[in-house]
């Protein structure tokens, strides 16, 4: 953290530097503050800090430095972070909400702020939240996962005793039914993040479930498990005993850490490819039965009201989608005329990502976009297209294709095809208009 | 978090919460102390009121959860951490130092809990940590990075230049050459944290160096780069440029989001499968000469000295290895005799893994483990051997092999070849020695 002093005078501040020697005391005082007491709020401090200081640019002689003074006194020591945090630079790449979106943050949503990631890993530390009753706080020691049912034999597990199943790691994209929910009647919020921010992807380590139901032993009329977590809300959900059987994990670990609190800890349910509501958090039961629930989750919500009155049901696979996180709304093309860089995900339930095209122009022509970093099955996937900006609007729309050939639609054959009432199951081509001075905002292309 | 007067009555704590509604008001206040106030200080508070606790066991029967008490009330709202952290009841698993191996934090190093960790990507906070003048605190609008030298044009990028370049993203672990260093001379720390613990493995975002050195233009002379840090140590390594143009990256992420400040924020070098402190962090300086610069790092440190007198030099691959990471001192086997799971890391800056063998008898017998995971190149990959435990006492080692066809070798036979001088590059064969009780050790095997 730079001392405020200093930061009032940095364009001269090679003298004064070389005046007021470093003070390590004080230095250290900031850090233990910063340590003890929120990098948050310490971070939103430097930046009013940083927002007072003069804008200065670097002369073109490389070797002359003023303003970068960070190595002429000693950096922080290891003793002060145990667990890390993001630079104090960096305290805006955070998740958000959206005020009106909930009565209240107990119920409630939040996003995960794409614009400013890159690759395919989502840091544990901004993975979007959704709770229906709060994100329960657990003793991983008093926790049980029982199954039961039609099996030959009920069991119940405590987290060391799935420690003793074979493990295996993969990496999936999570979506919430409801990402993009709000695009479905126009463009309504400013960012990728609150149009698409309730997805994450991070590698899970946990047992395959099939290893827990094969030693319950699922009995012959078993066609169906209920999945039941451990939070206030009693999230339970119907899954089929095929899926269930083929890649669903039960998941202890995110990103190699043990799962975070609003993610489920100390056990979920991953289900991958499908929708988010059903990777069942804080999971303390599996049932298994001869048909579905017909539970308010698989029923009133996350299912898709068609014009007819009829509603589309157990709609879980998420389908074929992409989005420009770079440049967005929260992320404008600030560099001017020459190189850019446009980048963004892509990701299917279905499996991999094939293709990803990208357009400038509203969708008259396209350009096949370059995926990079493993590709995984239902994983996102990192795309780039580079090209030489002469300074004109553009209209930034991705589409994306995956391994089965199905092709990302547009939002108005989706309206066309569901009527005006959806809620979940936006998977629909999204356009940021580019102005000249790089502002970009969501808009809607006919 | 659990209200201490209600841990102290959970054994009886069906009346007690019956007659005792929840208090949200208190639980809010309690969340904000956690959010405002220090996770890793609340956590360990937590802990001690946890350890008074009376240790009950649950009941056979499933349906009565007298302690599970987590779905009785609301779980804390998405608003109280925009940045999230781990649940306060993994407090336990951070980055961990050893009191007497530097003289001060500032020049010091820190161990990642790879006992607590699972799959092959190391979460952002628990990176291990190696400054040699602290970790720098760089405002990423203030930084440059100069490219001169045997170029054709010298340049001088800011980071937003460097986003105009078209990006990668790879996993590779980063190793610190004095990884293991201390069981050169016999098994002298008792946990894999400490012993194997300079190592992390990450998914990084970067410009490739080779399109940063072809803008610049590198002269027919230019045969070696060198890189400086903007650090107070100036670090400064030799690395020839045919590496520089092979893999190495100039990368601003880890895991998504920006570089941690220890770990180079906002830019470092990667030099993947080359040992760590070639991995320049906080990177201002590439020059571009015409034979090594013959730097500290790469003369009086970083060298094998051998019994001749004389020192290997520029031994920068990082050797086939691996460790077993559980069961291991600070995880031992605690849950007695039956189905275990014996799990661990493998690595080699040659390429990927192609084989990792276990033995449970100090290296008489040996057992093909599974290798489970993506395999990547120059990647950490994750090792599983299930068996069924008699409850004798086991001597654990694990022995990989590359695709390259390097086999790890035991410690002796370094100690052989290279006599008893060396702090680096100590890629030989760990044994851990669990005892009946489960207890485990660091030892050593003739």
């Amino acid at each position: 953290m730079k001392k405020e002093d200093d930061m009032a005078k940095q364009d001269t501040s090679r003298p004064a530097r070389a005046a007021g020697a470093p003070d390590p005391s004080r230095r250290s005082l900031l850090r233990g503050t910063l340590a003890a007491g929120g990098a948050v709020a310490a971070g939103l401090m430097a930046g009013r800090a940083r927002a007072a200081a003069p804008v200065t640019s670097v002369t073109p002689d490389p070797l002359i430095t003023e303003v970068q003074d960070w190595n002429r006194y000693l950096g922080g020591g290891v003793d002060t972070a145990p667990y890390g945090l993001p630079s104090e630079f960096e305290a805006d790449v955070v998740r958000r909400n959206v005020a009106w979106l909930t009565a209240d943050t107990t119920s409630s949503i939040n996003f995960t702020p794409l614009h400013a990631l890159d690759g395919i890993i989502t840091p544990n530390g901004v993975c979007f939240e959704r709770h229906h009753g709060g994100a329960a706080e657990i003793d991983p020691a008093q926790h049980r996962l029982m199954i039961h049912g039609l099996v030959d034999k009920p069991l119940v597990f405590t987290m060391a005793d799935l420690m003793r199943f074979p493990r295996v790691n993969r990496v999936f994209f999570l979506e919430c039914a409801a990402n993009s929910g709000m695009e479905w009647r126009g463009s309504q919020l400013n960012g990728c993040q609150f149009t698409h921010g309730m997805i994450h992807n991070v590698m899970y380590t946990g047992v395959p479930l099939r290893l827990l139901l094969e030693e319950a032993g699922v009995k012959p009329s078993g066609k169906w498990i209920l999945a039941e977590g451990a939070d206030a809300s009693g999230m339970t959900r119907s899954i089929p005993l095929e899926k269930a059987l083929d890649d669903c994990l039960v998941a202890f670990k995110m990103n190699g850490e043990a799962l975070r609190a609003e993610q489920g800890y100390p056990v979920r349910l991953v289900v991958p490819g499908w929708e988010g509501n059903m990777w069942v958090k804080w999971l303390r039961r599996l049932e298994v039965g001869d048909k579905p629930w017909q539970q308010r989750e698989e029923t009133s919500k996350y299912t898709d009201l068609l014009p007819t009155g009829k509603a589309r049901r157990f709609t879980w696979m998420m389908d074929v989608k992409s989005v420009i996180t770079n440049p967005s709304p929260q992320a404008p093309l600030s560099h001017g005329k020459g190189r850019t860089v446009v980048t963004g995900l892509a990701w299917s339930g279905a499996g991999t990502i094939k293709r990803v095209d990208v357009t400038l122009d509203g969708g008259r022509n396209w350009h096949a976009a370059r995926i990079d970093g493993p590709s995984l099955d239902k994983s996102l996937h990192r795309f780039y297209y580079e090209f030489d900006w002469d300074g004109s609007e553009l209209l930034l729309q991705s589409r994306a294709m995956d391994e089965m050939g199905y092709v990302q639609p547009t939002k108005n054959a989706l309206r066309t095809s569901r009527g005006e009432n959806s809620i979940y199951h936006n998977n629909g081509i999204q356009t940021w208009r580019v102005q000249a001075d790089g502002v970009t905002e969501n808009v809607e292309v006919s």
